[in-house]
């Protein structure tokens, strides 16, 4: 493979969190709640704290699909916010590619609900115009493993890059002298087991 | 990645039901009974509801095998039927390639049990002649998860899509807005956690 | 064991439908929803075949917590109906108590979502006055499994009597010389493997 | 404890094969067909080499449930064979008690399909009437392992004890030196890794 | 069963919280620990809620067990807090048993780590002093299921009742009067279902 | 895809048993063993009934690693059979690969224990001769499914296909015209679900 | 519950290892065998730093069986060495029980291969002569779960405590203080995770 | 294909072992404890044996990521050992890429915690600079299996091999006849399966 490894860039990367709304989230079976709704906060915490560009949509948050994560909403307040009016796929709502475009970013980091829809029609739309795609697998969810299963393979095999949170976030943040405390609380807030070896490890130094 | 993106076209799109027979889904354990009824139940009335041309297809009914879901006789009363007298391949079978290929759709739309055979062999047979393939998997059902495993990987190689009924049907309509409320009642009838979102807002927007 | 072997007795029980609402269907994680909305109905079919005196009740519908699965309301539609203004517990509700003691019964078979709250609180306290309970386990519902283990080991050990909804058809029945149409037809409609087996067996002996 | 420890004993044991019919077989998922098959035969062999009497039974035979599977009528070609006109209860069908009382015998080794019925009921009849029961889990099949749980649960409650075949087996025949042959065919037969464990020491042992 | 079903009381009730500590937090497999993490401080807000009184304790904790998590010292910051000098059973502690003794409570709501040694051990001396223990099975965590498996079915012998902190809370409160925000926000803060549903509906309601 | 959909064809066909040896199956761990051994022997079968040169080999079968499986023996009494005496990949072995090459036959239907190894290993080096490979993925085994899906993505990657033995019969077959009865008997002796089938459907037209 | 709480107690009980032979340890399947092999040698060693008298058995250790897993010779290589010449419930062999009895314990601790027959047979038989028996389930093994399940139940329902290796080992300490090196490092030998957290806290400690 | 096949080769290799730190390893829920940390030592004796350079590196050691496992530093006393100062993808650490570039070798088997980072970082860059990479997947672990997947999938993509330790060892030994005893004991010592065949094999031959 001589092709060059398409790297996180902090500086050239933009978060699309495509419909995670209340309703569509009562579908989402293929993560358990507590583990989902932490990736998620997880994955609006690590944007936040890159200060990555962010865009919302939703789809018909008015109906059932229900109203987005207001954690969301709170955290990124003067974000672009696509309510869409009906397109399903989100990059069929002009809006929504402006406002990407609007970013002069190249890779996009795409999470939403469910997998196989929110996430892989945008996901292939936006490959078929040479961005490079980065889903967030752990933050994405969908009816069930196997629907999950057949929704990676279609991204992968279109050329997505599918990755955690966690590993999005090691990778965009290159090197812990950047900032330990920083990423350090990140990880704390999102990883009980890191957050763990944290409470002893300060425990144990403090103590001395 | 600079081929375009394949996209499921209701103008372009033909249903191939392979060998949904009594006898052969009792074989199926990859699969919950329940939902994998519900499921091939689901992908015919998408089949209905978008007006795709539909074709169905047996092997050896008078057999072991079984005949056909009497639902799906009873959806498609005038579709192409072709019982085959032997051919385990159906693409093998002159009249169903046939009726395929009347249909002047380029798009095929398949499921049928078992994955690794009844849809595989005619998925690999159609790309050969520059079809395009999309197998509806939870539609679809074989002994085992290793043997969907391994059915799988031999048709994504050869360029089939993996996509489940709720993705294909998302895919085909593109926009709510073409029919709010026909998309709504295919996915209320075949999505209990959809439905149950939808009683609830019903019952609390009729309420007032 | 010299206790006799207390048996359903289609002329001394009636069924206890508890709180299958739309809100609460959305936290059921310990049955995959396409099999749980179907082993309720076969429950609720079930008590209508047998001509079971049927009593539902809900907790808060016109909260959260949603309204009761509409399919209930219409297959009971003389049943008391009691919407419970507070009670967790429904044994704790002086009219649901009434209700079941009108019917005269001694036999209680009851369902409901969540499991160990719902259905193991009035089946506590149903135990202690000496009611036969026997506790639908498929057409109850809760958060996870382990969830489950927790309450029925509780329920268990206070003397419940753990069925599923075919079994305790079975055990109502007695004998297929009552009704073999009736029986069978309750089993297709809801076992779809019961269904496959009546379909390639009645194709088989009509077509001589 | 003092109650002493009831072992199954081969002068005093029969064992009862309760509808392991071919239709009813395509129910069962708890188990995966190919371990189940085997299992249902070694019991039956099991039978066959402790000459334990040995009794078959059937419910509907010529209906979808199908016809028992006939390598168990060629293995006990002069069994008492009850084909139930009805009786959903094995106990309920008064030729079968017969059979089972004719014996003479006082522990029941029972297994049938599926389990929460065709085993369970007669299971909770015979302690009723002072048998001691020997439920074998493993030639005992039904819909899921939820359904199964809620069975042992009734029948442990009850008194049953729980086994599988080959302890069944181990208890009956006491000491290898009652036979070694024997009952090391019948594990080579019947527990692949066992027959490998042989093969490897029978071509060392050989050779020399 | 004649026995009063013993219920919850929430003016009968203390809630001891046993070794939640970083290192044998790091042991808990049984649960992932996003669940794990949310259910213990799930189970805190509870006691806090209800006003029980609380006793904290810790096995070890200046060694590699490490510290109490830090959310339990702060929502507890005037609890009885025993550092065990090196009882592995708690209930070996004097000042532990007078602490509970203190509160002049007879039933008891543990939870802890690991489940079969911090939880078993002081249940099972509780259960001989004729307290009524109560297990929060889905905050206590421990190795594998298999051990839990283990630990549970020796404490439900012994007379424990199994529960989850979702039911405890539903059995202390009794009736959604006593105070419907306050109940309903601790579910929200805990329960990623629930809080959907409940945000789907106050937008829905708040709309009008 | 332009390429042409590579089919098994009967004529151009030879089977490779790689290790089936009495001690490296009890390494298996990734298949039930009961299912295992039916797997095994039904490819066997296969390979018999249509005819096809089938090349036996076994690693040191005079170690640990035990003798072939006498079954296989059995079969195949005539086969090539090559004990290798030291090379772990079998196509290291001149003897081996002139037994293949002397068949004349382009696709290799292969299958051994263990996966990543026995299997893997020849199946690369013949990928690299441009010969077809058809890995029978249930009649190989190996530690593990991680270990299993690793060996299958190097396998996949290199050109491979993965097939189980109930696909590469039907491949094989092509229609069932050619042999009803034969075909039909290697899948009753090795698909309990399809015997039943036949059981049913035999006993019913039997009757007539 | 007023009887009282059978505590382990290192001066009245013995440990029991019952036929860990080469052979029968490939029955194995319920536990992987890493985990299944560090278990067995854990209880050792548990009983070695206990100093507990132990007896060790084996079943025709020079057929199939196989032999004794060596580590457990070299540890007790003065113990009571039974090889049974026959029977199959080692209670049945009057050395083995003149052994148990002359060392005067009334606390059986005992673990074996397989589970529901090496074990539950000399545990039922135990139980009968009123010893305390306490199964440490994670150091027996056996086919798969559900026959470990049926096992559980046998034993459970007629009075042996069900255990791991690591409940024990805290049961019989009963103090940190009694040893803390000792007991750490007989948990660091066999508990990954402890080992660890041990090599944090003392590379932290030794730091400073 | 006729690109050829990339095979391990013991002259040409180097192991390259990152981040198996103590705390780190407390993250690792894809693989159990106990067989995790046997692979790694597994890998580590690997490398050992064929006398493969190995280069151990860490991220942060004297922080919550903890101490490397002590048994690695001792195996490998002399190995170049780079503490990274902050680098999260070890290739972008000059010393490291230093030390492997120092080795003249181009074949990378890399191992470590946690897959998605720091495994797949680092390989995804020496992908790039045209060396080639062996995964050792068992030897490397993470947070769960989907996260897993998503690393194995990106990393596969990008032209790596994935393998087991045991996979590899077998490629770089390529014949028994190199060293018999030499592999059987690195086997016999990681592979409990393994070293019951060898017990057994050794018992029946010494025996004679």
């Amino acid at each position: 493979m001589s092709k060059p490894y398409v790297r996180l860039d902090k500086d050239n990367a933009v978060v699309l969190l495509v419909d995670h709304q209340a309703g569509l989230l009562s579908l989402v079976r293929d993560i358990e709640p507590d583990r989902f709704k932490n990736n998620v906060l997880a994955l609006a915490d690590m944007a936040k704290y890159f200060n990555l560009p962010t865009i919302l949509t939703t789809s018909f948050e008015n109906g059932p699909n229900g109203p987005l994560m207001p954690e969301l909403k709170e955290l990124f307040p003067d974000a672009p916010y696509i309510a869409r009016p009906g397109q399903i796929n989100a990059w069929d709502n002009e809006d929504f590619v402006k406002a990407v475009k609007a970013t002069g970013k190249k890779q996009l980091i795409i999470a939403g609900v469910v997998t196989e829809v929110c996430v892989a029609f945008p996901a292939l739309s936006a490959l078929e115009e040479e961005f490079d795609v980065f889903v967030i697998t752990d933050a994405s969810g969908t009816f069930n493993a196997m629907t999950r299963d057949a929704a990676w393979d279609r991204m992968s095999n279109a050329g997505a890059q599918m990755m955690n949170w966690f590993g999005a976030a090691c990778e965009l943040h290159r090197d812990w002298r950047n900032d330990v405390e920083g990423l350090g609380t990140l990880f704390s807030n999102h990883i009980p087991d890191y957050r763990n070896l944290m409470n002893s490890y300060s425990t144990l130094t403090n103590k001395q």
